[in-house]
């Protein structure tokens, strides 16, 4: 049996067919056109999801189930999105829509859960028995998975960790809150920081590196300007990364993991991030009595996390 | 059948005979006399419960189970204290220990869940799928319920939620980091803004209210000022609501339980607590598309939560 998984994004629609393992076999995706009725983003979904199962030359009866992954706040029962305000969507049925064209099972899941979902089966927190899913992206998104089930509260809108205030009157939130840990920690915050340094400091390397065009400053600036020996570059690196390691070690001392695995971009930057990380987090974590501490790695299922996680979310309880 | 509880607290060792409610039929206490041996604090323990079962003319036969509440580090399968720095305790058998004077299971549970399983069983938590139980005391305590289940973590310390840093480069914390939750919100967090205020303030009804004595200023007197109108107490307790309610806000973001529950002291306060902090939520939980938004209630079950949670370990799963 395959699964597909599709990660329902602000500016794509990703869809792919994944095994039983995790693995992408056929993948595709098209541009989402956010501003659109939901029936035509929706009937979009439906076609590039048919067009992969011509390609792997499947049929219904070879498809376990399908997977959405979305942000904002779903109803899972019924198979509702009830708000996605990226895209606009407010109240779309969006597994009646689909069993329209394909009638197989349809699962919905927060976008960050199921990031944490393909971590756990296919990637990084595989085999661990409570694990703690960080995504740095335009946001922080969090996942809590423990013995093969994910953390959703009492409403299915619970592991919100990005939105834990660190900072008491701090940095605007999208949220609408003061000094939350997202207002810090995403790649956004990461770009802000970067931008605002490299306006006070000229002559610092991260303009050079940006061409002198500061709306080229992505997360990864500041990092390369330190590899550089930027003195700047270090100094926002470092910055970043003590916060960083203040919110994961509230997430230590709240959910005490085996594992905690930090995705999205900045993930990227690998040991580079998770050395000083683990250094900094020594002292800020809770474990009295010479306790087991949670490993922290870094994601292993890159940029497919979204479809191989909706792809499994059957694959939990 | 009966339940025996032991709140195994710094001050005294309060113990109960509890019934399948959660209803305290016989109890008492002894000094605990932290600065001796653990093996004569244990002993004591025991003599105190053997006292209680004479008086409730119980034999070992008629007792289900002893359960102990205890901060600090614990092997639950083992039943042994790690570490309780309070006490001085460092890998104390417990259960053994107790065992050898009356042959029944012998449960240990952290003092923070004891008050949580407390308030799940016996108090306004009951019926709650999952709730999230606060203690506000010397500390701040955490107990996460949910399915009757408590959250412990991979390795039993988890759901410190007292030691989530809200306040950046904030006050000192008894755990080493700066800026802890429990640094704010803690009774002691009260009484040492009060006292500051008494001191900055003179004119206020503060030192009135201690008959000029700063040291009689307890959790309490800030509420007792605001009440007469005194405009520092007023501000004092409004800080305080106000950073409290931050770190509930954290604490809906993450959990979503159906229903938070404040213990210890302050929560005697009431609606006078409760109406400013419900208020003050409104705005910074997260509940897209109008979720079900978490109930906040004053704990029942008082002082005696700790015997009874004790009592009721084998009640969850």
């Amino acid at each position: 049996m395959f699964y597909i998984g599709i990660d329902l994004g602000g500016t794509k629609i990703a869809a792919g067919i994944v095994d039983e393992e995790g693995k992408i076999l056929y993948k595709d995706s098209v541009p989402t056109g956010r501003t659109r009725k939901s029936a035509e983003i929706v009937n979009d979904l439906c076609m590039l999801v048919k067009k992969l199962m011509r390609e792997a030359q499947l049929e219904a009866g070879d498809i376990y189930s399908i997977g959405i992954g979305s942000p904002g706040s779903l109803d899972r029962e019924s198979g509702i999105i009830i708000a996605n305000f990226n895209l606009g969507f407010r109240n779309v049925r969006i597994r009646e829509d689909i069993q329209k064209h394909i009638p197989v099972p349809v699962y919905l899941e927060n976008d960050a859960n199921c990031a944490a979902i393909a971590e756990s089966v296919a990637g990084a927190a595989r085999g661990a028995e409570y694990a703690v899913i960080i995504t740095i992206g335009t946001g922080i998104g969090g996942g809590v998975l423990f013995h093969n089930k994910l953390y959703i509260g009492s409403n299915g809108a619970g592991a919100e960790l990005g939105h834990m205030v660190i900072s008491l009157n701090g940095e605007d939130c999208t949220c609408g809150r003061k000094g939350c840990w997202e207002a810090y920690s995403s790649a956004t915050a990461l770009i802000r920081e970067t931008k605002k340094a490299a306006i006070s400091y000229p002559q610092s390397k991260i303009l050079e590196l940006v061409g002198g065009n500061i709306e080229k400053v992505n997360a990864k600036t500041a990092f390369d300007a330190a590899r550089l020996g930027d003195e700047i570059g270090i100094k926002i690196v470092d910055q970043y990364i003590d916060i960083l390691a203040d919110g994961l070690s509230n997430v230590v001392n709240i959910f005490q993991p085996n594992v905690i695995v930090i995705g999205g971009g900045v993930s990227k930057e690998g040991e580079n991030l998770l050395v000083p990380l683990r250094e900094k987090m020594k002292e800020r974590t809770f474990y009295i009595g010479d306790l087991k501490a949670a490993k922290l790695v870094a994601a292993e299922t890159g940029n497919d996390a979204g479809i191989i996680g909706a792809a499994l979310i059957p694959r939990l309880k």
